[in-house]
């Protein structure tokens, strides 16, 4: 299985830190790994077939500070497609002049859906076959970009059909909100005032986010795994949908 | 105006020596860079909104060796569109399951195509409009993926369109072949055996290809002025559009 982190603030942030917590991972995980960061509208998305633990891209990601209101990251180990760059996620769109960004952890059974519209895949993993058929129907299902409130009902009626056909933990983000479904693990946290000082689980470092903040900085931050140990982060339960905006989960 | 560069070759190669060359005219380039490398169907983009000259990304590009096919890379000096993130070229889309790799040098008036399909700007250049209608009208034009020879025509067809607005240099790649098209500067070239030293004409580089080739290699590089001093180019004329595949034009 892969690992996936997400990350949602209400204010431009680095995501060296929980970047590094992730990268430490790659062992197991080595069959290439992606890293989205939105800027506004813009977005860079930097991949590598090659391990985060190794890669020469990753090592530019954990020490140069991009400051992104939303990030979606992922660490590859492969069940389906090869090993190729066009495998690798996350796997970007555009929709409604908007960049679409997406990630998945699991293992889709049998699923070819009918891809008629303007979304087709590059490669030839399940994961960026379900992120066409969701960019295919939320097209069809609303003429221009709707509300998130709107959004999120619509990707709540499409992603079971994912689900159904197996393992669909993911994160989607189009640079406003960020979407996280779980089928088996994935859990979340809000870092917010007053900040303190972590320290990853997987390796020797810590961070003080005092340091780095202010009062009103919040952020919200989502992975497979905790990545640290003196935090208390919240599972998903099995099938739950969340979509976070400027920090912090919707109601 | 903004610099362009490009490659094709017929053996994945690096493009260090050549990226060098550009980044060394980033000073009155100042506006952001970019560059997108295919590798077979995958394609990675380093973008950057700080100047080729001083950026970290534009520093791994120049020393992490990225073998790829097909390259498009750009400096940019903004004329239309605000310094951002969203508006760097090179802009990607997707369209029959291949990226398509798309970068302008130069000025567009009132263009302002009715985008009525799957292909919306997410910024605001009159470049990234003309590579939405350019996608829009080739996705009419041809059902499936045509073949380059194909391509090659309806380009043919719509490039004048552009042209008739303002200054229309442009690179274009699907990963499989190389489009250019120049209004007023562009010039080319193809290294093959027997390769030799060349130096970069705005830095003390030089480089021996003999040494990282065989003979077999083909590379075929394309750039808005010279980039060496001891090659000769050749200069795009006026309204020309070539294609090249496999390190060469096609006739």
């Amino acid at each position: 299985m892969c690992q996936l982190l997400g990350m949602n603030a209400n204010t431009p942030t680095d995501v060296m830190f929980s970047f590094t917590g992730l990268a430490t991972r790659a062992d197991e995980h080595k069959d290439g790994f992606g890293i989205g960061f939105f800027e506004d509208k813009g977005v860079r998305v930097f991949i590598d077939h090659a391990s985060a633990r190794h890669s020469a891209i990753a090592e530019l990601v954990k020490t140069y500070p991009i400051h992104s209101d939303n990030v979606i990251a992922h660490i590859r180990k492969a069940t389906q497609g090869r090993v190729a760059l066009e495998n690798t996620h996350p796997f970007v769109r555009e929709l409604w002049g908007r960049y679409w960004v997406f990630a998945h952890n699991g293992d889709l059974k049998s699923f070819h859906p009918r891809l008629h519209a303007a979304f087709r895949p590059v490669g030839d993993t399940d994961s960026e076959r379900a992120f066409c058929w969701l960019m295919q129907e939320l097209a069809k299902a609303h003429a221009g970009v709707p509300e998130i409130g709107e959004l999120s009902r619509t990707l709540a009626e499409l992603v079971p059909e994912l689900h159904r056909h197996g393992t669909f933990n993911m994160l989607l983000s189009n640079g406003r909100a960020l979407w996280a479904h779980a089928s088996t693990n994935l859990h979340w946290l809000v870092r917010q005032h007053p900040f303190r000082t972590v320290s990853l689980k997987d390796d020797d470092v810590r961070v003080d986010f005092a340091q780095a903040t202010t009062p009103n900085d919040r952020v919200a931050v989502i992975a497979t795994e905790p990545l640290t140990n003196d935090e208390s982060w919240t599972a998903f339960r099995a099938g739950e949908l969340k979509v976070f905006v400027d920090g912090a989960p919707l109601p």
